[in-house]
């Protein structure tokens, strides 16, 4: 079999380090030592795991003293449920209706906190981004999903509003410098730039903390859990082994500035690859354009399947559409080698030239 | 060094089968496959293990097609808010106080339901179990502790009530045959006798689901996840993993009745040796002993960090108590062996002799 090139949406592609040290973590048990899995989170092991996380991710997000970091699980759509109960109870929050991931934060919401759209880009299929219309007083929060996944869009930059923004960053955490600290709160699962799923990472800023109400059950409390740091109860040890090796790595990579130099430069050559083609189409608006999540198209659509089978038979893994979108993608996250990203180009122009 | 023996409390031990195939698993990247950490959840490989994941379950649990079996993440404190949330919702709910776990779950409830406590061993310091006082009329659920991990106490058989029972079982599922058809809900989580941090199993009586109020934010109601089975999300796919593999071990060890006969013979070797000694004692009432966590303590508490320190240089892992406890405490999960144990009453002996 050819190398394999994973541009999984999430869970997706590990470095081969990272991967690796997953394998000697369960290799222990032949030389007689417990893995990670198998001991104490309160125990010696565990919790310097958790103290180098807790740093490093601090570090690689430069988050300041005024916000708190939560290490939870359920992936992004718990949050999704949890942040209006915490963060807008019984109030009102405004959310920018951008695509899939933002359309189901929304529903969920819905249940604790009364929702204004205030910008949505529903209209044109969700291939640009909306502005942010003025918020009735009283909105507790601005929602946005920094990227859209599914849809392949994402905000160059956060939205601008008077009231504290809180973002959905599970696809670009870490991929590229962003003003982390100019957000109420954000949320990442770990399966795409972070590591394995077992790992929700949210964010909030202290002072919001205050918005929980005491009538929450501590389990679905931000500052309850806060007040449990690092946790409350066993998390998914392996998850959190994971996320500090993944970010070891990016440490080794140089950090989120030369992460990102490579990610544009990823993203750069496949959108160059399908704006010059006749075969592929990718119509998102440029400026609104993911640079972690390329969606794209045959103008006919009847050849996917030839072109999945096709992309499959070289070792190209995860280039199906979103279930709910349909159409192809490839997810270009941290661990997506530019070698993977030139053979993909290659094999797009190959396929094409067969057709 | 010597053989390690892993009596932790959970995360427990793992069968060195069970390791050795999560260890393959982050292997396959030296064959150019991806692991099933780095593909998508929705994708052919995962929903394969999905399926025979469930199908193991309901086998092994021998759920009957009036329960509901929902694989969820969070761990059983999740399960504390969720379940007044979802079958108590409004109305008053039944506790039985037993020990640290129960307690913890009694908290949790309060935010969601009224509680009354209908039987407590507090003032016995735990040491025994409670019987079942009336409930008063409209009571949703009698909940209870199965297996007490910190405090080291069990209930031989559920108790008795006239309405539906909830089981926190997370320490003793899967550990013996047990009446799992009688009961409304229970739920584990997986670190113990089911696998590794991650993923907590949930079971609900068909006709109970009805009581989630359609109120929830879907992330939160038992009714919408038994709607999107197997999983509204991205589950912890390493967790499910390690899971099935579990199961499939336990099917070769000749099932439950197999395993729960070594079990009893496990915990009955201790028992034994700590009741014929005079420097340990477990002063637990006979008939309430934990077959699972097998708690003790030295007649001079002093003598403790001496003991562990010893217990840890002949390859003992785990005997530390909860740490709300204190104390000592051997875990007996299925992954622990006989010989595992007869090790431990050696060293027991031994430590004695030598004081």
């Amino acid at each position: 079999m050819s190398t394999v090139h994973n541009f999984s949406a999430g869970p997706g592609a590990l470095p081969p380090a990272v991967r690796h040290r997953l394998m000697e973590e369960f290799a222990r048990g032949s030389h007689e030592l417990p893995a990670i899995v198998e001991v104490s989170h309160r125990g010696a092991r565990f919790l310097d795991i958790a103290a180098r996380l807790q740093a490093a991710l601090r570090r690689h997000l430069q988050l300041p003293d005024t916000h708190e970091l939560l290490l939870m699980s359920g992936g992004a759509q718990s949050q999704f449920a949890l942040l209006p109960m915490n963060l807008a109870a019984d109030a009102r929050a405004a959310y920018l209706e951008t695509g899939h991931w933002s359309r189901l934060a929304i529903r969920q919401a819905g249940s604790s906190a009364r929702i204004d759209i205030a910008g949505s880009s529903a209209a044109d299929g969700f291939r640009s981004l909306p502005g942010v219309a003025p918020l009735a007083p009283g909105t507790a929060y601005l929602h946005y999903c920094g990227n859209e996944t599914a849809n392949g869009v994402q905000f160059a930059a956060p939205p601008v509003a008077d009231v504290p923004l809180v973002a959905d960053l599970s696809s670009e955490i870490l991929s590229r410098p962003y003003p982390y600290e100019q957000l109420g709160a954000f949320y990442a699962c770990a399966q795409k730039n972070l590591g394995i799923a077992g790992l929700t990472v949210v964010v909030v800023r202290r002072d919001l903390l205050e918005r929980s109400p005491g009538t929450l059950p501590p389990f679905l409390s931000y500052r309850a859990w806060t007040a449990q740091a690092p946790m409350p109860n066993t998390p998914c040890s392996i998850a959190w082994f994971a996320t500090l090796a993944m970010l070891e790595w990016l440490d080794g990579e140089g950090g989120v500035p030369m992460v990102a130099a490579r990610n544009a430069a990823k993203a750069a050559l496949l959108y160059a690859a399908l704006d010059r083609s006749s075969l592929y189409v990718n119509d998102v608006e440029p400026a609104a354009r993911s640079q972690m999540n390329v969606t794209f198209q045959l103008r006919d659509p009847a050849r996917e399947a030839a072109f999945l089978a096709a992309a499959s038979a070289e070792g190209f893994v995860g280039l199906e559409g979103h279930r709910a979108i349909g159409g192809l993608r490839a997810s270009l996250y941290n661990a997506v080698p530019l070698a993977a990203v030139e053979a993909l180009v290659a094999f797009l122009a190959e396929f094409e030239r067969r057709s």
